[in-house]
C-alpha cells in the first residue's frame, strides 16, 4: 500500500476526533449505525500485536481498555465488541462497538448484515464525540 | 444464562484442546473452513476487558499474543483477526484467526457470508493441534 489512509486519519476526520493518547488516537466512526462505534488506532504504523515490545502492547491495550470503558459508559450497551482486524488497512486499528439487544443484527457479529450507513449531522457528530470524551478517564 | 458453555469448553472439547495457560485456553476452532482458527478464552468466567484488573487484563493479552503469534508463524497468514464480541457468550473468548489472500472471504470479516462449517478428521485435529502446540513459546 502505497498511502496508507489510517496514518493520515487524524488529520483527515477533524470533526471526529475523541481524544489524543499516548500511543493511540480515538475518532468516531462516521457510520454511526451502531450508536457509540469508535476506532482507537495507533500512532506508529504498526500491524500485528507480536511485533510490539510487551510494553508498548501492554501500554496499547490500556488505551483501547479505557475506550471501552467510556463507551460503556456513555451507551450502557448490553455488550462491547472489540476487533483488531486490518485485511484491508493493516495499521493497526481497533473497531470499538457497543451492541444492544435492540440492534438490528443483535447478537450477530456486526458485519453479518450490510447496512446503509448512518451520518450524523455535525451537532450531534460534537455532542457525541464530546460525551465519550469527558468519560474517559485518566 | 443458566448454563455457560465457555465454562465447560476445555472439559467438552479434549480432541481440540492446544495448550492450557496461566489465564486461559487455548482450542482449535471445530470449524476450520478458516485454517488455524483458534479460540483463547479465560478459565474464569469474566466478560469485558475493564472489568479485569490491569495485572489480569495484560496478562490475558499476553497469552493472546502467544496464540496469535505461534499460529502466524505455522501458517504464515498475510494478516491476524482478532475479535473479542461475546454477545452470545459473554464469557471471554478471542476468534484468533489467519487470514489469506487466497480465503473465499478475503478481505472482509470472517462473518460477512455464511459458509459450510468444515470439519477434520481426528487425525487432522491432532496434527493441526500439535502444530500450534509446537510453536506456543513460553
Amino acid at each position: 500500500m502505497t498511502h496508507c489512509p489510517m496514518c493520515t486519519k487524524w488529520d483527515d476526520e477533524p470533526s471526529h476526533r475523541i481524544a489524543e493518547l499516548e500511543h493511540c488516537y480515538v475518532t468516531l466512526n462516521a457510520d454511526q449505525f451502531f450508536p457509540g462505534y469508535c476506532f482507537v488506532f495507533t500512532k506508529n504504523h504498526v500491524t500485528e500485536l507480536f511485533l510490539l515490545d510487551k510494553t508498548s502492547r501492554c501500554a496499547i491495550i490500556e488505551e483501547v481498555n479505557r475506550v471501552a470503558a467510556a463507551v460503556y459508559a456513555v451507551f450502557t450497551p448490553t455488550k462491547m465488541n472489540y476487533e483488531l482486524l486490518g485485511n484491508m488497512v493493516p495499521h493497526m486499528h481497533w473497531h470499538i462497538v457497543p451492541r444492544f439487544t435492540t440492534d438490528p443484527l443483535w447478537p450477530r457479529p456486526i458485519w453479518s448484515e450490510p447496512h446503509t450507513p448512518l451520518t450524523l449531522s455535525p451537532a450531534e457528530i460534537s455532542a457525541r464525540t464530546g460525551l465519550i470524551r469527558t468519560k474517559l478517564q485518566p
